[in-house]
């Protein structure tokens, strides 16, 4: 019994960290998302956490937005899960991933632009791991069924995936490209990168 | 004649300060290029100046890193600047570009690494603006000529051109791109961005 209430605090304290780990996460994401230059303070401020509690949990800005970053790209991961990319022919699911993956990724852009600040791009898509199974998933199937190249290898193609939308994100931040036109410069982009080069002859 | 002796030693000093940032700006993208990791106490050393010195120029490494960045770029347009890209029909000058471009990214591929680490990818991309000139000039006479597609806005095709290249760097420093295969594959993803897509259906 003893031993018990002497090891009561414990799974308390745990159940408190977490909730301050989900709190931050949380503020990170909207905060970041807003303005990229958002401080640790401002987002400690927002998830109602003191400075010293959230420095504990992330020992400086750079693992603090890492750990943003994989927060978000998981709650992407999951809406993308109900896209039914399995299903239609493979350059009309394709169309319909760019579409729902710029949507979140313009909305979190500027979150990215702050991850692109301070870490290495491999470690960003080192994040979008799960994502890009789904990338590499639907390239593959849709080799198989002839309708994209198959003079490429696979990993470039999901590589160019990620860095043409990342570039979008980019240009439409700066204003290179107008919100409006995003879309369809993807689509077009994607197209020519993954159809067969023969047909291009 | 007082005043001229008095004010000698500033010309002197300048010509010192000089000659430092030369030897340093040497050094940085000698050792960068090897080890995208390399300390601003190794670059110092290398250059055989004092870090106080160096930190005199550069208040950080990431300062330092970014005009060790510029001033590798300068080197590199000014042999692009050689490329005869104004004669050859545009595919067949864009095939040259990439392959002159891509000989010297992959010499310097971890001096681009380690920028990419520490700045946002649209300040290397500013580094970039006179090669990149040369690229958007050589893309609008292709669209003149009718040899490269006009559905897509320019300044998207002159990104892609930057972040293709750049993930091919990346790609083959991680090992997903083989040293060999890289120009080939650089080449066909170029053409397959640029070719006017009416062709491609």
């Amino acid at each position: 019994m003893v031993k018990a209430a002497a090891r009561q605090p414990v799974p308390v304290r745990r159940a408190d960290a977490e909730r301050n780990i989900a709190a931050i996460l949380e503020a990170g994401t909207r905060l970041l998302s807003a303005d990229p230059t958002a401080s640790v303070a401002d987002i400690a401020k927002a998830a109602g956490v003191g400075r010293v509690t959230l420095y504990g949990h992330f020992p400086s800005r750079e693992a603090l937005v890492d750990a943003v970053l994989d927060h978000a790209v998981g709650m992407a991961d999951a809406v993308l899960e109900d896209e039914s990319i399995d299903t239609a022919p493979a350059p009309e699911a394709m169309a319909g991933l760019l579409r729902s993956s710029w949507e979140i990724l313009d909305r979190h852009r500027r979150l990215f632009l702050a991850a692109d600040r301070v870490l290495a791009t491999e470690r960003i898509r080192e994040h979008h791991e799960a994502p890009l199974r789904r990338v590499e998933r639907l390239i593959e199937r849709g080799r198989r069924d002839g309708d994209f190249r198959g003079d490429l290898p696979l990993p470039w193609l999901v590589t160019a995936f990620f860095s043409i939308i990342h570039s979008a994100a980019q240009e439409r931040e700066v204003g290179r490209l107008a919100p409006e036109e995003v879309e369809e410069v993807l689509i077009k982009t994607m197209s020519s990168l993954l159809l067969p080069p023969a047909a291009a002859s």
